[in-house]
């Protein structure tokens, strides 16, 4: 093994891993060079599936574990007692700089426990969000928490703001990203009070962020702004009714061209197309929730997904990495917190 | 005119209003036998709209109103001031008894202000919800609130799901809807207090209610219940996200089917059951949110609808109206007021 960037890999979590991780591991290969894989996990069962899969063992060094943290583990309950499991283990080698940053298909809430026990948050973030990236009208678009916070308050909201926008301008490539708190309608006056208590900071504190206002749910797909900031209870709801939406369509789709000989001799001469639409808004394409806010990346995969799906979550865990984005993540952060501090002394002194 | 039963129409409200509600009625017409309109608004507009649509003009009869509730009415700005607006004068109409149910495509707030001062609850409910139904893999689903609630508790969510049941049962035509409430994960210590606790409620309360339990954002696209049952700030960005990502990919659909000469012919050559597919998906088929739980039936159309949506939006309220949707609840209430006062007793003898 030769390459310049180590990534720990949990081998055992996932429906169909370890199969599908390995030949996960194996496609990454192709697309990443100077990439090592840390393999964690059951190694009788690892072994001779990187046997069948020469590409991914020429670049892989496997790591016994003894332990899985299973589906149905409450975090808590995983955190105390998995101590030696392929997760916990992967997570650990992270924290002591054997990998750049790891990924897993496993149990979320148990892999956003023992990445915040293990290698805590960054300064200045109080809580850790789920951000992910998908496909709009307009391009790509990132929204943040999915699922970490329940409840969030306006300071939460306006680091998930920042980590945001830090991750759209180094890993997106953007120059000057947008950012949008969720809410139910344009207007002030609408929604939550953490909502706006947020959007108030975010206008009157003269942070380096181009603050959009507010936005609605509309405006997720049509891409109206490139930062999508939510709670994770209403941003887990959105990204996933927006999954639930893009399934309905497809499936309607494919009944409908399929409905009568005709149809399906329209579709057979449209196929090129059809492939190339299929192909953008695949969501194995953006398959990789980021954990934004910890000191480590930290990447879920799908738990459902398959090799294709989890070469892509390696891939954002590469970007991460190589974009450096939890040093620009603190560097913002010092700003953001003089920035802070002005603005409440200047509060007070009204 | 003859008709027996009469509809309350906002004229005035609408992006296109009030030509677009004029265009409405007359579809209307063709579609619903013996309805008869009051059509509130200003009657030197709507006149010369009802004699280049005679269908509309046989079946309806003009009330003058001086004002007009404006789309950036603040509610209570509304209704303390427009007191003579159409919309207002068309909820009076309810309250009456001229009008059996009205229909409004204006703001939104403003409606729900106006409807909920006049009309007031129906005996149980404490707040009324925003309901609508849409197309799921299964067939239709209905959800609610969708907006006219930001912050819930436990017992709003028990009302909507006992008035979203009701609506399922006498307006869809289910036999024995099943109800879930809106949560980021199947597992029963998800979620916020409010959910878990009317979730624990409607699991032990042996109400008349087939409850599923908790469902996700995925779930709303999959049909996986029948009513969906959440506080209005996550129900508004549910709806508004599924319908940004319909938007997104039929766009992308179509942008596809006239990239090349080739998914042009295919295009053609299918465009039979591509059009049915447009027209199973097509929002304005859906048009037409329900105040439930207002002590008259009071029915929002998109602003933006054109008449083929707010025609539909007259159907709503038509089968509102015609299936006594609110002496249903009614009924219910009392039965669902006893089995808590006896969850309640029963939970203080433990």
């Amino acid at each position: 093994m030769t390459g310049n960037l180590t990534l720990a890999v949990d081998a055992m979590g996932g429906d169909a891993a370890p199969a599908m991780v390995i030949e996960g591991v194996a496609l990454a290969s192709a697309q990443l060079s100077g990439v090592e894989y840390l393999l964690f996990g059951n190694e009788a069962e690892i072994q001779p599936l990187l046997d069948a899969h020469p590409a991914a063992k020429a670049v892989s060094t496997v790591r016994h574990a003894e332990d899985v943290v299973l589906a149905d583990d409450k975090p808590a309950v995983a955190l105390r007692g998995r101590r030696t499991s392929s997760m916990r283990l992967a997570i650990n080698s992270v924290h002591e700089g054997e990998a750049g940053g790891i990924v897993s298909a496993g149990n979320t809430g148990a892999l956003m426990a023992m990445a915040k026990f293990v290698l805590k948050t960054l300064p200045g973030i109080d809580r850790p969000a789920i951000a992910t990236y998908f496909p709009t009208q307009r391009g790509e678009s990132v929204m943040l928490d999915l699922g970490a916070n329940v409840d969030c308050d306006a300071n939460n909201l306006v680091q998930f703001a920042v980590m945001g926008e830090v991750f759209a301008r180094n890993v997106l490539g953007l120059e000057n990203p947008s950012v949008g708190i969720l809410n139910i309608g344009a207007e002030d006056l609408k929604g939550n009070s953490a909502v706006k208590e947020a959007a108030a900071i975010l206008q009157e504190a003269h942070l380096p962020i181009k603050f959009h206002g507010f936005v609605e749910g509309d405006d997720i797909g049509a891409g109206t702004v490139d930062v999508i900031v939510t709670d994770g209870f209403t941003g887990n709801v959105a990204l996933k009714t927006a999954e639930g939406t893009a399934k309905l369509f497809s499936q309607s789709l494919k009944q409908a061209l399929t409905s009568s000989p005709l149809a399906i001799l329209g579709a057979l001469i449209a196929k090129p197309a059809l492939n190339r639409l299929k192909s953008h808004l695949d969501p194995r394409r953006y398959n990789g929730a980021m954990f934004l806010g910890l000191n480590g990346v930290c990447i879920k995969s799908h738990g459902g997904t398959d090799a294709f799906g989890f070469a892509h979550a390696l891939q954002v865990a590469h970007d991460l990495v190589t974009k450096s984005i939890n040093e620009s993540i603190k560097e913002d952060f010092k700003q953001v917190q003089a920035d802070m501090e002005n603005h409440k002394q200047a509060a007070v002194g009204e």
